[in-house]
């Protein structure tokens, strides 16, 4: 297995280890558990802003976790739900006084341990579900689209109206506005592979690709030949343009986001075609994020989020920043 | 071939294209070339910090610049030099009336072509040569050790050097003693595949890693079946201490650097392990960076540079830094 590892089944304790290590003037770990919190939790009169899922899609998410976004983030094993004991923990943890608001990507296990973990405390609980993939709609195991990379930007916007001082009502009501408003769809090139199998997750063919492939491996929605840079980005964009309706009267933040086995160099050849496209639909861009934001261990591949923006969502979305994964001035 | 591109003739002009689009707040493509450069180049009475080099080590070199670090960034094809005729346009765009610095990665071509621009030009010019690979002296192809990913370094604390107004030669000096107390070796799980070849530019076997490769991936100094996270962490560590000559009265700032192809995670169990080894040294650790800075392509497997501080570096290195590849409030 071509990974840099120790004991498989103690890499989200050693990760996590090392993550606060690293950045130990923000963050902290809580005792005990795998969930890491701001040192400065609790801030008081601030809304209290976490979410939570399986490992193996770093920087997401501890890696947004700082001033101006995420206060808490629980870790669980690699592509597993963390459990409702650390995520009760981290509620009561960030709890300012004013209530806490949960972004959750749209699993079952992620949906129904905070669910049980809201249940275990007093504090004024609040979440959102994010389910931005566009890919596949419903399927035997889940009810309604899957939470993707665009998460980032709710947790981003969600993070600034409460480090605003919004109120916890109407931090929760920019986030549904934020997930209104968002698309994603990804492809993978290879499969991932985890650390406790050591071998890849879905097989793929030496010249397949695999369209709307979920960020565990789960299936997607067409499986082809590997097509050119610019043909994949076609793809990804008219899917989610057409999601969203999205025409000359909108503008748009993007991100192009690496799942992890893919340079920087790929990353900005499908940025350069995204640009050509949203410029062809006359969509104005307000800004273009390129890196990995939410990835699935080593796959290769990416996804393309876009989310319609009015001045509200602009002005947190620019909104300073300061975490070990994002920093805007 | 498993990646993103279109033409592989064209990954360079294509990236470029893309990285200007996402970062025109602060960059922009001198026309006709391959230079990226600050787009409020040339800053008046400010010394210009330059570098170059081949492309596929992402983000350097272009995601360095911006404001308090580079002023100018010329990439070449694919592993190789930028042509003098592109460094000499950067040089003359981006002098500010107090002459150039150029940050040199210790090869041949970089070298020979960085020479034929500045004797193109009439602006005051000097240059430092980065030579951080421990890992091989000497070869038949090179005179001394390679230049890589403490390369980042260099950058940084130049570039608030400059960014202070502090003069060439006091720029040159800062960047000079940076280089002095500075030491990478890395270690690669897999080689890197160039999109002009498409397949691996080194056999390693499945089962097979190699200690000392160079960003290239030219030849290492030991290759060994693969090792624990720990031990690999370790060899790597103690090449670097040892090079240093690195005690107990010593202050570094560490960076665990990706090579491409390896996911946060991993980079973050190794962290934790170097971690341990500087404490078991009692070596003071006042920062950790932590992610991609100088990548080779797609090659999974990480380095580990180490810079000995004092408090002239400390306080250039916490210098604030806009760029799309590094941020610091």
């Amino acid at each position: 297995m071509k990974k840099l590892v120790n004991d498989p089944s103690n890499v989200v304790n050693e990760m996590l280890d090392g993550f606060v290590s690293a950045h130990s003037e923000d963050v902290e770990r809580l005792e005990g558990t795998d969930v890491v919190v701001r040192n400065t939790a609790p801030v008081d009169g601030k809304v209290g802003v976490v979410t939570g899922g399986g490992s193996g899609h770093e920087p997401m998410h501890a890696g947004f976790v700082g001033e101006g976004m995420l206060d808490g983030a629980a870790a669980g094993n690699i592509f597993t739900s963390p459990p409702a004991t650390d995520m009760r923990e981290m509620i009561a943890t960030v709890d300012g006084g004013e209530g806490v608001l949960a972004i959750i990507k749209n699993y079952e296990g992620d949906r129904m341990n905070f669910k049980t973990a809201a249940s275990m405390t007093d504090v004024e609980f609040e979440q959102v579900i994010v389910d931005d993939d566009v890919a596949i709609a419903d399927s035997s195991d889940r009810t309604g689209r899957r939470g993707v990379a665009g998460t980032v930007f709710v947790h981003k916007v969600a993070g600034a109206a409460a480090a605003r001082g919004e109120s916890l009502a109407e931090v929760a009501r920019v986030a549904e506005k934020t997930i209104d408003n968002l698309a994603t769809m990804g492809v993978a090139l290879t499969s991932c592979i985890t650390p406790e199998k050591g071998e890849p997750t879905v097989e793929l063919g030496n010249d397949e690709m695999e369209l709307g492939i979920g960020i565990h491996g789960e299936p997607g929605i067409n499986r082809t030949t590997i097509e050119s840079a610019d043909e994949i980005t076609d793809s990804l964009a008219d899917a989610v343009i057409s999601d969203l309706e999205l025409g000359e009267e909108h503008e748009v933040v993007a991100m192009v986001n690496g799942l992890g086995g893919t340079p920087q160099s790929e990353l900005y050849i499908v940025a350069n075609r995204l640009d050509e496209i949203l410029d062809a639909h006359s969509i104005g861009v307000h800004d273009m994020w390129v890196g990995e934001y939410c990835t699935s261990l080593d796959m290769a591949g990416c996804s393309i989020t876009l989310l319609s923006i009015d001045e509200e969502l602009r002005e947190l979305l620019e909104y300073p920043v300061s975490t070990p994964g994002l920093t805007i001035k």
